[in-house]
């Protein structure tokens, strides 16, 4: 437990060698075996978890945490059957290595193929919970890359008991127990961000500020979001009703998700009818409004606290929803892009004009028409499992499943061929040919 | 040309939302008037080159630059030619933008496209060549980008009058001119650099020297490759007479070229026979050998140098090729992976199983079999037009096309879903059907 930092990662680069040149059926038996001794494990790992519990009731008394953080540290036999559950369907999931995304004859004799291979090593910072340690082990031994997690403190125990179990089932395997580590302490989150040589991504998971912590100390790629600030704008050709049980879903389902709604645009147009309405509805809702001004000033009857310039880019994550009326739709997309984090937008509308225009405009992970936020989540896109949620445009964009831990690289399979051959006034042509492949 | 560097940011922000929602026909119109402007006004732009010539022949005389950057400062009816036919070679790529990549149904009336988008806002900080200006801002308007070029200093007047002609082109064409602006001076990089919010990638072109630099002081994501360190390993079961081919080739056709080879890895199996032959070759195309040890005992009737440990990291980018013998396919792969930079590494090989484990077990852009290493380019490759060549492995990998200056976007199209009616006890099931598309 108390290697180097650079140790564990040259270990871990090591074994992500090894696991990228061993087949599928090892990687997805070593996940099955894992999942098995969890279940063999139960009792003791409950136990481990007490500890963890122990100390952190500790935490929880001089309110170094909340009783979320509390509840999320906490296995219990539930947790721990969705975690068996959840590795073994990532096991199911078909391999995302070795697929030939494009195949191509340049020449007779020597064809081109663009194959999906892993990233390498993978490190993973997250907080609480114990069930990322085998949500993001089985996601990454399914991808063939090897992974560095630090996890938080309060659930340190419970996380190196589950690793141990981890490291034992691939070394059962035949593959090499390095392919999943873990380390401790702060300072080593710092040495490793530092090291671009031996980890090819780092996936922050928990709050705003850890996220925003990585992304401006490392030069690693960082797959995640610092936040969602999520708007729906309700178009002056919007089904007022559909508006209604739109921004009511995307709001109250699950306030402190990323893809919740934080701000909610509305054309003048429609104003005067639709406030009223949608107060009403989210008051029933304890739904806390701020508005701007030509908002509180139709809301008059309502308690609708001003919104100040800077609260437009704030997450609320909470029952508390900020309220903007809008001239065009041309300003609403211009508000989305000065504020938003380029997350999920939709348009409420039955213009196919507007919903065109919203849906081509809107630079943002996800553009929606006439649905709610909340859809943007890899389970519900249908990817079988979710890597995380990415705000970046490079690489991977949007929810993102265990293909965004893979790259690719070109296979030229050749007979001899020269380059030189294929230039200058005698040139050889190129035929460009694409092939069928899988 | 003097206005600051964070106002010329923000105006390519701006046309960059423009461009992003005109069509296809619009862009493509532009680039093949700015093709014509360029035609016509052929001799003022050699006139103005002179005067580039003119103050470069200065720092040619004090040896501030070599006599090839001075000539590829020079513009020339040839050059002209090619660059005018190279932009009406982008002009007819297919549209790289509003591509459906993947359609899903998640339920009845409720379908997710995943679709190509530009990415916004390119910066391109160039060396020498004019030539750059017109690829370069014809491949952002072919992908609906905008860009900001910055020109070394030697070619600043001439790529001035091709960014005007090209602005012109795109205001006569109903396009925001803002959508090809240009930037002087090194503060201006060093400051550009630092806006990740108006800039979504960076392409350097130009010596080893500017990538690293730009690698190290940014934190927007960075398309290139500093070096190219590429291997050709001369396995047991090599047919040696292609071997030598292939090294004569990928060594002696273009030695600058960053997909030349630098380094040769012979089995001892063969490497008394093959050694004498490969030196015996490479001597009559005046390529000097640096060896290690063995490859030197071996080869002691020929001048080959010493390579010291750090010298295999090294690009020699000339007629300098350093040979190592190795014990194995695994010592090979091992060099490889210890001194490669992730460029393309070749196998020559009559074994198949040895071909298999090394293109899979290498971990680089691109892994050959029996071909030469200069096949890694854009245009061999079949992408009609290279952007660049990238040793990251994130988002574009090895050589890049048009396609590599796009991100994709979630397009949600539902008709008033809500996300809790998929969940719980009473939940909706999602169909996830994939839909044919395009």
């Amino acid at each position: 437990m108390n290697q180097p930092v650079r140790a564990i990662a040259e270990a871990a680069r090591r074994a992500s060698r090894a696991l990228a040149t061993c087949s599928a059926e090892q990687r997805d038996t070593a996940i099955r075996a894992a999942a098995q001794l969890i279940e063999q494990q139960h009792f003791q790992l409950l136990q481990t978890n007490r500890q963890d519990l122990d100390a952190a009731h500790r935490l929880l008394d001089s309110g170094e945490i909340t009783s979320a953080t509390f509840e999320r540290l906490r296995l219990t036999d539930k947790k721990l059957a969705e975690m068996i559950h959840s590795m073994l369907a990532v096991a199911d999931l078909p391999d995302p290595v070795g697929r030939v995304l494009q195949r191509t004859e340049l020449d007779r004799g020597l064809v081109l193929d663009k194959v999906t291979c892993p990233l390498g090593v993978l490190a993973v910072i997250f907080e609480a919970r114990p069930d990322a340690v085998t949500q993001i082990s089985a996601l990454a031994l399914k991808s063939a890359n090897a992974v560095i997690l630090k996890a938080g403190r309060e659930v340190e125990r419970t996380a190196a008991a589950l690793v141990e179990i981890i490291a034992q089932s691939l070394a059962q395997n035949g593959l090499p127990k390095d392919a999943v580590s873990m380390m401790t302490g702060r300072e080593s989150v710092q040495q490793l961000l530092g090291m671009a040589d031996l980890v090819d991504m780092v996936i922050p998971r928990g709050s705003k500020q850890l996220v925003e912590y990585i992304q401006a100390n490392t030069r690693i790629p960082v797959l995640g979001h610092a936040e969602g600030i999520c708007h729906i704008y309700v178009d002056a050709a919007a089904d007022m009703e559909m508006a209604l049980s739109l921004i009511d879903d995307a709001k109250t389902d699950y306030p402190a998700a990323c893809n919740a709604a934080e701000t909610v645009l509305v054309h003048q147009a429609i104003a005067d009818e639709f406030l009223p309405r949608m107060a009403e509805r989210l008051q029933g809702k304890q739904v806390k409004l701020r508005g701007c001004e030509r908002t509180r000033a139709i809301l008059s009857n309502h308690p609708v606290e001003a919104v100040s310039e800077g609260e437009w880019r704030h997450e609320y994550s909470d029952l508390v929803l900020a309220v903007r009326m809008v001239n065009s739709i041309d300003e609403a997309i211009d508000h989305i892009h000065m504020f938003g984090s380029s997350h999920t937008e939709t348009i409420v509308t039955d213009d196919p004009a507007a919903a065109g225009r919203f849906l081509n405009a809107v630079d943002a992970a996800g553009v929606f028409h006439n649905a709610s936020t909340r859809f943007a989540d890899g389970f519900r896109y249908g990817f079988g499992a979710e890597v995380g949620i990415s705000t970046s445009k490079l690489h991977a964009r949007g929810p993102v499943g265990v293909e965004g831990l893979t790259t690719y690289k070109y296979v030229l399979r050749g007979s001899g061929q020269l380059a030189r051959d294929y230039q200058g006034p005698k040139a050889k042509a190129f035929t460009h040919r694409p092939l069928e492949h899988e």
